[in-house]
This record gives structure tokens, C-alpha cells and sequence, in this order.
């Protein structure tokens, strides 16, 4: 492929919300259990770099440490101010982008950020999906596939339930 | 339990759409294999009624048999014209419904089309819901949860994974 893959790792509701109207994940808080990670760190380990949107890369920027260090970052962003943590801004089309890091190296990016995913599936650049779904309909919020998208057909790599009720879906787009 | 329960059981694209934006539902053909029906006859079987709503009653009609032979059938529905098959015409709001279902003994509803679903999980009157996620994303189409809903915490029973890719999830809803 010339281009990196990229790859989300996400928690939805049962009705496809990855937050609340006003960005609360408040929710979430009873599946964020000690020593259970739903297998991110060893999807984090799998990427090296990041592409994530403003609201997400200043969400992460208030934790007290940077929990990106040694990875490339993107931020997808039209924002002028500078960026901390050697990450990058930059506003470049999705497929622009996945050219600009192919150039770099990269190999697989982790997206993250309701908009920056739907702007990578709308252009058809999502190779894998990791859905962790929770029992909970929120009723209303920041959806994960923001309408309209194309119609993309995906295969089932695992389905994994957890003791708690979290079902994680792991997806991978199959193109024709 | 002083009303029937309520119970949905349906198919969604991975995006949370029970049909494209003009109803139609044929990415579920792959998925429509000889012997293999995903609960559904057992489903059925297990309710005594059901609530539908007029485009799910008009699709129905036009099957060459009645499938709801020997179950109560309510339309959820405005219309005036003359129902066929036994079933009645209803507009009653939800809870109205329950009421009058129970005093009539029925004790478990099959719910179907999309603003019916929704309305019943507006008024918190469903209790279980079996969602078959089809490894596709549609982009567009008909909600099977329309916001604004209530905040509704639910229990995972079961997450089966099919060998085409379907999972199927069933909750029920745990209230307080």
C-alpha cells in the first residue's frame, strides 16, 4: 500500500454515540476499570503515529502527562498557535495527508476525534475499526459515523465480550 | 410486571441504520442464507402480539403470506382505512398501548419499524433488544435510534458472532 493504514479504537453507546452533546464521556467512567485496558496498549504499540482532531488533542494536552511520547502527531487542525509535544498542525485533505506521512515513514496512524474519523472514512482511508460498544443508549450526542458516508463494506475480524457487558467489535474495510 | 414487555429484534448496518434513506434494505441479502434464521423463529415464538408500524405493516401485507398468522397485530398508526389479517389500527401514545395490551392479557410484544421502536424507547417502555450488526457501513439511512431517546443503561445477555460476520447483541434494560 502506499500509504499508511489507518486505524480507530473507540467506545460508542449502543445507539453509536462517542460522547455526549456537550463532549461528556462521563459514561464511560464505569467500564474504565484497573487492569483492564480492552487491549489498547497493545493497539497503541501497533501505531506509530497519530492523527487527531483539535478538541481530542486538547482533551489529551490537560492530562498530566503527554501519553503520546515517541510518536509522530498530527493535529487536524486550521489553528495557527503552536503546538506543543512535537506535534504537528496541519489542515491538508485526508488523502493529502496519508501522502505527507507515507513520504515521512509511516506506517500505521491511529485516528481519533469525531470529526478526523468521519473526514478519513468519508475519503475511504479507514483500513480498521476497533468498536468497544457499551450497554447504555445515551440518547443523543457526537455520533461516530457522522451521515452522509459512503457505503463501505467491512469483515468481521473478532467480536469479544467482557465480563462487564462491553462487546468490542474489530472490523477491517474490505475494498473490491 | 403490570404491562406486556416490549422487545425488539432487528437489523442494523455497523453505522445504526435499519434501512437506507428510501427504506430500502437490500445489503441485508448477503446475510439471508438458507437454514440459518438468527433466533428469529425462536423469537417469535416467544410473543404473543406485536406493534408495527404502517410502512412495516404495508411491506408485510405485500408478502405472499400473512407471517403474523395467530398473533396479535396492532398498527401503530393514524390511518383510517381498513386493516386486513385481524390486525387493528392504533394511535394510542405508548404507555396508552401497554395498558390496554395487558388488560387484554398479552404478555410480551414484538415492536417493529423505525419510529415505533423509537417511540416505545422514548417512553422507556422497551425492555429487550436484540440488534444483528451487519458488518457494513451504509452512511445514510433510517436510524433504529432516533435522538433524542432518554438515557437508558442496559445489561448485555449475549454477543453471538455469526461465521458471515453478523454479531448479533442482545440487552435488556436495567432500570433503577
Amino acid at each position: 500500500m502506499d500509504r499508511p493504514s489507518f486505524a480507530v479504537f473507540i467506545a460508542t453507546s449502543a445507539d453509536g454515540f462517542i460522547a455526549r452533546p456537550d463532549g461528556r464521556v462521563d459514561w464511560l467512567e464505569p467500564f474504565q476499570t484497573p487492569g483492564e485496558d480492552y487491549g489498547y496498549a497493545a493497539f497503541a504499540a501497533s501505531v506509530d503515529a497519530l492523527v487527531i482532531g483539535r478538541k481530542t488533542y486538547d482533551t489529551v494536552l490537560a492530562f498530566p502527562e503527554w501519553p503520546y511520547a515517541g510518536k509522530k502527531v498530527v493535529v487536524w487542525t486550521r489553528g495557527e498557535d503552536a503546538p506543543k509535544h512535537g506535534a504537528r498542525f496541519l489542515s491538508a485533505e485526508p488523502a493529502a495527508l496519508a501522502a505527507t506521512l507515507h513520504a515521512e515513514g509511516v506506517r500505521k496512524v491511529y485516528l481519533d476525534g469525531g470529526r478526523t474519523i468521519s473526514a478519513f472514512l468519508a475519503a475511504d482511508l479507514v483500513d480498521e475499526l476497533t468498536v468497544s460498544i457499551v450497554p447504555r443508549v445515551l440518547g443523543d450526542g457526537i455520533p461516530l459515523f457522522r451521515p452522509p458516508l459512503p457505503d463501505l463494506a467491512l469483515a468481521l475480524l473478532e467480536a469479544k465480550p467482557y465480563p462487564n457487558g462491553l462487546v468490542q467489535l474489530r472490523w477491517k474495510r474490505v475494498r473490491p
